[in-house]
């Protein structure tokens, strides 16, 4: 088992990275001094596959488990979903020291965690992500959310977890097109913090495809140590964190516009670091061998690299001005300056967006 | 002008208290360093007075400000009408730095709190209270929420605002309900706090009730005080804040059970405290004369000391079930041991609460 640390006070936690973890979750988190009745919140892809069997560790280990299952996909992410989260904590009598389970990906974790920042003003927090873009990036470093019908995360908070519990055996049962989604977190990874990383990337492409398991945990184990790094210099993104989003500002307008779960979040993030990266080059911050070399890891590793056809450069534009990112009505981008190496640009010109946007896409449509 | 400092480290705020002091309300907000946009939430009985004179003052000092208008009462606290002011602060384009302001009592103070703790994971918020409940109790201390159909506050957070605006000349065009309402909360910082605070009370009753201007300064001072002492010492209720509870435990359970909005928070607040009161009587903790002298202070600042007639002891003992005060399935009341200082006492026998409750009603029906 390989444990990352991150160090925020009083909210402080562990990462705890391993195959066959799982079994371990009712004992370690019986050591937390939790209440007794437990919420697991997973959903209609990985209930099925794990949801008996969480329940019954919990159980086994002394907590009285209500699952719930809500539906899989980006969707799910909405204050109706939550509403129905609060009513089963309601019904289980959840009281101030019981905790909240997310089993699951992103969109279970952030919807799970949103409902537990927030039910009775905060109730214990247990991350148990079950894909590698979870794993790897959102159930690490405390942010939670639901959709606004007309934009991304725009209802959240930060709130952090009490533990996270990441069983790489999870990684056997996922599909094939998410395993790679979750993959373009951990380039991002590489492009702004960790250039040794992503050459290493670079080199072990065909074994992190193939899934071999002790490349898979280095992976993880990278990634979350990065991550935690940045999230104890800057908890509530007043700064640094900020580079956290690169590839997602074109990315968040990707999926808003091709419509939540056309694309998975990490593919539209790919496709999102691609553009950023000629972006930051366009500006004069990105040599042009660097920007190649992203896209060509990006696509090495089987993620679009494409905006879709379609989709409108003025509305990319639109919409990301109501995107989180924007401070006093400037856009703000983060973009790496060198691989292993980010930084966030506020005042661009909306023209070197636009004909960075513009680069007639050939991705075959069919995508 | 009068200034209550509470300080909680990055979070700290000032309560500036005086007459005219709305005027300010712009030039204070500029000096903070806020976005340009403003969410300003007021609701159908305050915006008609006051909503058109605060979007001058700020609009003047350089805001642009969106008002909504939510309805007056309980029921407004709704996640339904928080989606409401989602969608405002989105039309609006308020970015992360653009501040909410709450203009009201105490549910426009919680609902837009709570909006201002989760839209974009946090955005600037506001108080100005104008109700003297508000002024005295919600709207220092960081706690925002909006209600469960099934329970009240059940969903929310800790969030302080950055500055608290008291215009005492607003309590003007409050009405005398409404401040009587507000009345217990003050009674309640007398006997959980500070014993000469409630001696002065009892022997200012006339003045305070004839509403003169400096005898309800020095009230709103010394509450302010009082409750900024208490949250500088456990912001996020682990321990000591729950004193604060005094009368809640009740009072919440008859708000409930009467339906919201039946019975002002306050006059509730004052019938849970006379209860609250005897049960600490009964478990041993705090002696008759005490209790006679809470219930008589009470009645005398006109406000109702009788549980309705009609509501079912066990219903409100379910009820309080329920509530976010419950423990490993344990009720848990803040009780007074003296007039002056208070306790949170667990594992109480449910039959002494029973005892306590079933005391015949009197009161007219018709309140």
């Amino acid at each position: 088992m390989r444990t990352v640390h991150v160090e925020l006070g009083s909210r402080s936690y562990d990462i705890l990275i391993g195959s066959h973890l799982l079994n371990q979750l009712g004992e370690l988190m019986r050591e937390l001094g939790l209440g007794r009745k437990a919420l697991l919140v997973t959903d209609t892809n990985v209930g099925p596959v794990y949801g008996a069997r969480v329940t019954e560790i919990l159980t086994r280990a002394g907590f009285q488990v209500a699952m719930v299952q809500v539906p899989a996909g980006e969707k799910t992410k909405s204050l109706e979903q939550a509403a129905r989260l609060y009513d089963a904590a309601f019904d289980h009598e959840l009281d101030r020291n019981c905790p909240v389970v997310a089993l699951g990906g992103g969109v279970v974790g952030d919807l799970a965690g949103f409902v537990a920042a927030t039910y009775m003003r905060g109730v214990p927090f247990i991350q148990v992500p079950t894909t590698l873009l979870a794993q790897v990036d959102s159930s690490v470093g405390g942010k939670v959310a639901v959709n606004h019908p007309r934009g991304k995360n725009i209802i959240g908070a930060f709130y952090q977890p009490k533990l996270v519990l990441i069983d790489t055996g999870t990684l056997d049962t996922l599909d094939r097109r998410n395993l790679k989604a979750g993959l373009a977190e951990v380039i991002k990874y590489g492009v702004i913090w960790d250039a040794s990383f992503f050459r290493w990337l670079e080199e072990n492409i065909s074994k992190i495809l193939g899934q071999d398991p002790a490349s898979l945990d280095q992976v993880i184990e990278t990634c979350c140590k990065i991550k935690a790094a940045v999230v104890e210099q800057d908890e509530t993104e007043q700064g640094r964190r900020a580079i956290l989003n690169y590839g997602h500002t074109i990315g968040h307008a990707i999926e808003l516009l091709s419509g939540y779960g056309t694309y998975l979040h990490g593919e539209a993030v790919a496709i999102g670091m691609v553009y950023e990266a000629r972006l930051a080059h366009r500006i004069g911050l990105l040599d042009a061998a660097a920007v190649a070399g992203i896209e060509e890891l990006i696509a090495n590793m089987q993620l679009p690299v494409h905006l879709p056809t379609g989709i409108n450069c003025q509305e990319m534009i639109k919409s990301m001005y109501t995107d989180k990112k924007v401070t006093a009505g400037k856009l703000t981008f983060a973009l790496p300056e060198r691989i292993g190496c980010a930084r966030v640009v506020k005042d661009l010109a909306e023209s070197d967006i636009m004909k960075v946007l513009e680069v007639v896409p050939c991705w075959p449509s069919g995508f």
